[in-house]
């Protein structure tokens, strides 16, 4: 049975995105224009990600910071390629407590600027090295069009920014947290993802380079989901970020800064959820389990606490749904919501001695003894369930992913079956330009370990220099 | 030996303040006029907040929500008294993506408005209601004169917002929510507090009334610390938040909004903190331990790494400052950081079988033999710190509350050494105005429930309704 109230995914992809968030309340547009409310189902979803992140990040060393949201116009200035890459999305703020500004201000795109004038301000010496702070916040970007989760003028993101004594360091920070986004979106949202380094044009305003997780969604599409960028020195000569270093010497700091964002809601929906609703790991879902009681008996209900207890002592977040609702309204809310794993008992059951499992990710029905170890069950379930979803996605990652070596190829795919294309590329832009008339068809990342497929490029046919990952992008 | 770097607190009471923020590094100014840094000290004690505040939400039944930071002109002008009350104080932006806006916005100073045009969209029934959100969240206001955490033009708050079918419900949210407030104080943050109902000219704008949290700080000057406020229909019907109700009628929900914010970081430091620095109560301290290992010997620091994993199992948070520097720093460096429990443990120590507590409330040194179960003895010890910084604290209060019949008397306690006034009030506005020009003494609250101690206004002579608590305030 469908839900009714979901586009089918295959026929009309956007529309069933923008279904999914509704049905399971993720989400909805405010009166605000291009800025969404982040309702409590999809807010939860957020601080269980939050605290899964915080934590590996607290793990390697970083402390949490709150930098003002505002940044004098001054203050944004001094780096100009970030100015130059972010001016187009900025919102200003002309008039404060009824006075004209005498400089106006912008609401934070992002905390480069305001980050680097407060580490100017407060190291000195090399002993003050590194410093590794990360800030959980909101940022602005004036984008034209918009989506839940995936573009929205305000949204919900970490930002860490690293100062380094050398370069060696803070280049191993800017690996070492792509790491840490790559093992969250393998380990706990089961999306594999492709790991590289962005082209010139593709990469961050003002970073030496920025490094990229990009993942598949279910339609082929590509979504960058989260980016570590190394600065260099830019930032620190322009902000002054320097310290006395070994020698008593007058030296500029190597910097990075890396994010995440609450897009990766609209990530997590897009590669796992179904015509039925939403569909979470478990490891990232806020509620892992729903006990369904069925019928009147007080036996019934009093056997689901007790299991409900038994699941949440092995640490297994799970409820028991004894609203007024029907049963087949519990299901069914259960299902669009994305609980993992429903567990249904009934007068007729506990007569027959049965407990009833049923699986999101499969739909699958599993009966077992009702002396079974609920707990040890679900929890083995809910470890099979993790798996299943992550090696769907991958096998999914895999048959999409084409090696192409020339542009006719790359143009039947994007036209039938689109994914991630690998092929060849001189290094030029202009390449990229022309691979991008092809529906849009964009660099994602340089692979930076794999070897090459041939020693020409795609387009132009000279020498290639890199092997690259390109796809049409969110 | 006193905290060199920090101005003693009965010298000059502003500077102390500002001293201790600096020296434990709560929090520096930036370069954004108004606006703080809260760096990592001060925002580990936030997330603490946090944390337990969150949970004492949550088993009240409310859940997290997300709002835009943005609110159009139009939509803040829905309710007459809101938008009069923050006028004076928005910040508006007028330019998003290079274009003038049709029409400006101001960054949220306060979300009612919000909340209620976002429940005029999603209630429909008596079966939808009650609704209730809270958000964590930064807010913008354009104060003049600022100070950290105590008053800045952006601050981090969390904002409740709740929609009730019946007036009474959502009167007893607001009394619920004042005692949560209330709780939160006095067994997590050790601050007694007084709570009453503002008065007319103190109530929050829009609100038919305001419950507030007063705490006393050590210079007998009055912290406005939380607010419960009781909205009755002003907003449902401004913002048409109405539902079918029982009687398949056109109904109007009653609504509250309630607040807490960084400032009681501010209020934290002024009522426990001393001349050589931060003093934390144990129960919101986000590192409750730290152990001192002194000399070489590794026998010690494998020693302070046993107590700390046992003290971390036990669910004390506690760490062994193993860095390069001296234990003279160490210590110091602890102290003016409020850790409640310093345990040091040297090489002669190990020989003489002792070990060290010191208490960061009262700085008494506390020799114990080794053997003892370290992790249940610094238990007690916890527990006792948490009971004392309250009990100071509330002995400070009740020395520092008068009951006043006069206005001489009033002039006398404010010009020597101020605190809270009990005294009684007719209800008319001109006699809080002609109190105010006392030192800008203020009225705190009415209370409710106490016995009134005169029946005449302590202005007027005319007769007495209020029994008010009166102070100066932050």
């Amino acid at each position: 049975m469908k839900n009714k109230s979901i586009t089918s995914r295959d026929i009309d992809f956007a529309a069933w995105y923008t279904d999914v968030v509704k049905a399971a309340k993720l989400a909805s547009y405010s009166n605000v224009k291009g800025c969404i409310v982040i309702e409590p189902n999809g807010y939860e979803i957020w601080e269980k990600m939050q605290k899964t992140l915080d934590k590996m990040f607290k793990e390697t060393g970083h402390k949490n910071i709150c930098m003002p949201m505002l940044i004098p116009e001054n203050l944004m200035r001094k780096e100009g390629e970030l100015i130059n890459g972010f001016a187009p999305e900025v919102a200003w703020v002309t008039t404060g407590g009824q006075k004209e500004l005498e400089e106006r201000m912008c609401i934070r795109p992002t905390s480069e600027t305001l980050f680097s004038d407060y580490y100017s301000s407060i190291v000195k010496s090399y002993r003050d090295l590194p410093i590794k702070y990360n800030q959980w916040c909101n940022v602005l970007r004036w984008e034209k069009e918009t989506r839940p989760f995936l573009r929205s003028r305000e949204f919900l993101w970490q930002e860490g920014h690293t100062i380094h004594e050398t370069q060696k360091e803070a280049e191993e920070e800017t690996y070492n947290m792509l790491n840490v986004y790559r093992r969250f979106f393998e380990e706990y949202l089961a999306i594999p993802v492709i790991t590289g380094r962005k082209t010139e044009k593709e990469k961050f305003a003002g970073a030496e380079y920025t490094l990229t997780i990009e993942a598949l969604m279910y339609n082929g599409i590509a979504l960058q989901s989260g980016t570590s960028h190394y600065f260099g020195q830019k930032f620190s000569k322009a902000y002054d970020i320097s310290f006395l270093d070994r020698n008593n010497e007058k030296s500029y700091v190597y910097q990075t800064s890396w994010g995440v964002s609450t897009r990766m809601i609209g990530g997590l929906i897009m590669v796992h959820s179904d015509d039925n609703g939403l569909v979470l790991p478990p490891k990232i879902a806020p509620k892992q389990v729903v006990l369904v009681p069925i019928g009147k008996d007080s036996t019934v209900f009093e056997l689901c606490n007790k299991y409900r207890d038994e699941l949440l002592n092995a640490g297994i977040t799970s409820y028991v749904d004894d609203t007024e609702k029907s049963p087949g309204f519990k299901f069914a809310e259960a299902e669009v919501n994305g609980i993992p794993v429903r567990i249904e008992i009934g007068e007729r059951d506990l007569e027959q001695h049965k407990i009833t499992f049923v699986r999101r990710d499969t739909r699958e029905k599993i009966v077992e003894d009702i002396n079974i170890n609920v707990a040890e069950y679900t929890k083995k379930l809910l470890d099979k369930i993790q798996e299943n979803l992550y090696n769907i996605a991958l096998q999914r990652q895999k048959q999409l992913t084409y090696e192409c070596k020339n542009l006719d190829e790359v143009e039947k795919i994007m036209n039938t079956k689109p994914g991630f294309i690998k092929a060849m590329w001189c290094g030029d832009e202009n390449c990229e330009l022309k691979m991008k008339e092809i529906k849009g068809t964009k660099s994602r990342c340089i692979l930076e370990n794999d070897k090459h497929i041939d020693d020409k490029c795609i387009v132009c046919g000279r020498p290639a220099k890199h092997l690259v990952v390109w796809g049409i992008q969110y």
